[in-house]
């Protein structure tokens, strides 16, 4: 995965603000932030979608991402912190190696405000879960 | 945490469409949907925040998030999906029970477009990191 500009951090052949290394996982400043101190954590190896990662990599970006995020939230005296994951394009990832965004907020900061809820008409919920529930077991 | 309604669904005293569960871990679909096959998933145990949560507990969720991810994706035959945890009111977390927000996305679905990205000036940058590898080491 050469051409992988994330492959390439991790592997240091492109420089990063580092945060935190371990053998499976990295965390660095994102080059274009949303908030100061916004920072992504990603697997060393290349996995494009959450779901494609297995459980012992989920394990310790799980682990990561939690302290790294109180670290976040601290060092910027932040009110609270998003943490994104997006998923394939039509979810807005632009780079297909997984990773995890932390974004520092601020009570009023204005940004993610957009959030078009709605109710399911009557039986559509359970109809729907028990589609998911089909492809779980699958 | 009798108050807290993730609690009171974790517990079973309030209905809600499941989609799995075990000890640690419960995932059940969203009644405020921003997409269909919206889904959340959340510890049993209640911890309000992702830098509060112990690392078995990370680890499980991790797990089912991941798979509960791919199901939802297959399910409701969606482009990609976004994975969305807010911690704190200034992130726009109502309910102070730690959850996972999975929500299945369609390409040019118009969902969360505000992506006001910026660049750090010179230096910027290095001194932010400088400032949460100091808290991580605390």
């Amino acid at each position: 995965m050469d051409e992988c500009v994330f492959c390439r951090i991790a592997a240091g052949k492109i420089p990063s603000a580092k945060i935190f290394e371990n053998e499976e996982v990295l965390a660095f400043l994102d080059i274009g932030p949303v908030s100061d101190g916004h920072t992504l954590v990603i697997p060393r190896r290349h996995y494009c979608r959450l779901d494609e990662c297995p459980a012992q990599t989920l394990s310790s970006l799980a682990a990561v991402l939690s302290r790294t995020a109180g670290a976040v939230q601290k060092a910027m005296k932040a009110d609270g912190y998003n943490v994104l994951c997006n998923n394939g394009r039509a979810a807005g990832q632009i780079v297909e190696h997984l990773h995890f965004h932390i974004i520092p907020r601020k009570t009023g900061d204005g940004l993610f405000r957009n959030w078009p809820s709605y109710s399911y008409p009557e039986g559509k919920a359970d109809q729907i879960a028990e589609q998911i529930r089909r492809m779980l077991e699958k």
